[in-house]
């Protein structure tokens, strides 16, 4: 049997959550495996959840990152999707169980055994590591095929970011042209789904705590309307106008008002996920026959779908492009969410072992 | 101008809630009004909170009553749906705005200014009375025709029991034989909604507080399953196994228990309304794509397609008769949820003018 390969990425190893350099191995290149040499990684604020253990479950060392892109390097005898050279993205998953009903229906996003490119445990016991690395070894049924000419470091947030606000539009039926869609919070998720939502042909409104956003978000990203949702008055103003929302704010904020700019029968879709538990009436989705749900990246077909409609319709997240010794800083910043919008890390050129 | 017609009914003073006879005036039937004499009344658990005023909104005196069946006495010039002697069902509208979106897909029910069956003040300046009274008029738009051979002491409430749990039902595709729907709560919305799930083909779990419930719901209303939802052990077998759950539970209750018992993309539907806010853990939602939504009554044409229904396939609620002069213990009753299920005053018989 091959030898593990070896790696070098960035970990954590406490819930400071201070990244440094860190060796490790990657399993070999296995019948339907695809290496890949790391180009760019971005920064999700689950990363950030990650390293600091804020949600549990973490195991150190940790090395996050699952926006991740590079150029195939090796491939396994059985691969047919790749050849040595391909551009290739990994998001947040690198396997499933194959089995349930959601493997065989292509959500294996929801499949109750998934494997996360980072902190999770395998059955033999070693643990995923992430995108802050030198090279990824992947199952090539988790390897999204990169279309031709389309940018890889300011693309890479699209393979989270990106699908995690495509996925609800698509089911939930938000992507009609003519349709009017809200997007809370203009950060990495709410920016994308701006332009995600305007390539789809629909009227945007975004929502947001901080009047500072509004020129951006009309001028640059392209929104048609912008609330401050602290504005009493203009929050009414605008009550029953929007027939979906995407709500990307996992700070914790009160929903009801924003339920109150849904049209009867309109739908809030949760991609952010606040600590504590949502205050919903009763009666603000029962009077109008609305919906609250969630939904959380995106099957494999889907992520794949996803960017080649991005490719098709040039959109790119707005990135700050770092290099690999910044990302203490960056995560820093990103705690205080000053960032437009996505900071992505280059790893193909700044991570370099200490001489 | 004809002049309006007397009527006579029993009404509620003041937030003690006790009813007691009532004088009051009918408008006279007009081109397209139907007048008819109410036989059987149902009450349900909103003429409670509306007697005692507990939404803060009632108008006094009030005549509660929603769920009204009758005979046609007469009937305007240019009615085309019924003839004097017909069997005629009414519900909780009388009315709506005929101009907007929802009148217009005929989902009067969510149009933003109803007229509800009582307790709505008319341009007029009157008040809308229901049907704890000897004769209603109206538009026939508002009135259900009757199928024939269908009882009408017992079918009286699904004016708004059946129709409430039946629409839910249809709109989120909770009605596809082989799916699996939770019923939460057993009471006069929640029996009846067991018996439209299974003759929707679906298979039916009901969720109580009450085991004593258990053998009733299994046995007599065809349940296949019964949990009883303190019991963790039993719940946390059942996690992952409905498709949908139509809540109907108005008491503050844990909601993320029941979440829990949903499938991947399983939706749960409220139709019961607690006062205080559901607490809702947004994880609970976004990490299995489930949903959280709401529905109340439904429009004229869905209330026609149900009762035609229900009477096609036998359906018709478990209730237990009184007179009128028995109506105010029956409303002590119903707050202690001491009925199966539904309460139907039999108005025709019952109630007399004081001699």
């Amino acid at each position: 049997m091959a030898e593990s390969v070896k790696a070098f990425g960035w970990a954590a190893r406490d819930p400071s959550g201070v990244l440094s350099p860190f060796d490790f191995s990657r399993r070999p290149t296995t019948d339907r495996d695809v290496q890949f040499k790391v180009l760019y990684c971005g920064i999700c604020h689950s990363d950030l959840h990650g390293i600091k253990n804020e949600w549990g479950f973490t195991k150190y060392p940790i090395v996050p990152g699952h926006e991740i892109v590079g150029v195939v390097t090796e491939v396994g005898s059985k691969v047919q999707k790749f050849r040595v050279g391909d551009k290739v993205g990994v998001g947040c998953l690198v396997n499933s169980c194959r089995k349930c009903d959601q493997c065989a229906n292509n959500l294996e996003n929801y499949c109750p055994q998934p494997i996360f490119t980072y902190n999770t445990v395998l059955p033999d016991g070693t643990t995923t590591y992430g995108g802050y690395s030198d090279i990824m070894v992947v199952d090539e049924d988790f390897a999204i095929r990169w279309p031709e000419n389309f940018p890889l470091d300011k693309g890479a947030p699209l393979l989270c970011a990106g699908i995690t606000t495509y996925s609800p539009l698509r089911y939930y039926g938000l992507d009609k042209p003519g349709l009017h869609i809200g997007v809370v919070g203009l950060g990495g998720l709410g920016h994308v789904a701006v332009k995600f939502s305007k390539a789809f042909g629909t009227k945007v409104t975004v929502i947001s705590t901080s009047v500072g956003k509004k020129k951006e978000a009309l001028e640059h990203l392209g929104a048609d309307v912008f609330l401050v949702s602290r504005e009493q008055k203009e929050m009414e103003a605008a009550a029953g106008t929007l027939d979906g929302i995407i709500n990307t704010v996992s700070a914790q904020h009160p929903i009801e008002p924003l339920l109150r700019l849904l049209k009867p029968h309109g739908k809030m879709i949760m991609v952010g996920a606040p600590e504590k538990p949502l205050e919903l009436p009763a009666f603000s989705i029962i009077m109008s026959r609305k919906t609250v749900a969630g939904s959380m990246i995106g099957g494999m077909k889907e992520t794949q779908e996803m960017i080649d409609f991005a490719a098709k319709h040039n959109i790119l997240p707005d990135v700050e492009m770092i290099s690999m010794d910044h990302v203490n800083t960056a995560m820093e910043r990103l705690a205080k969410a000053d960032v437009k919008y996505r900071f992505v890390i280059d790893i193909g050129q700044t991570l370099k072992k200490a001489g």
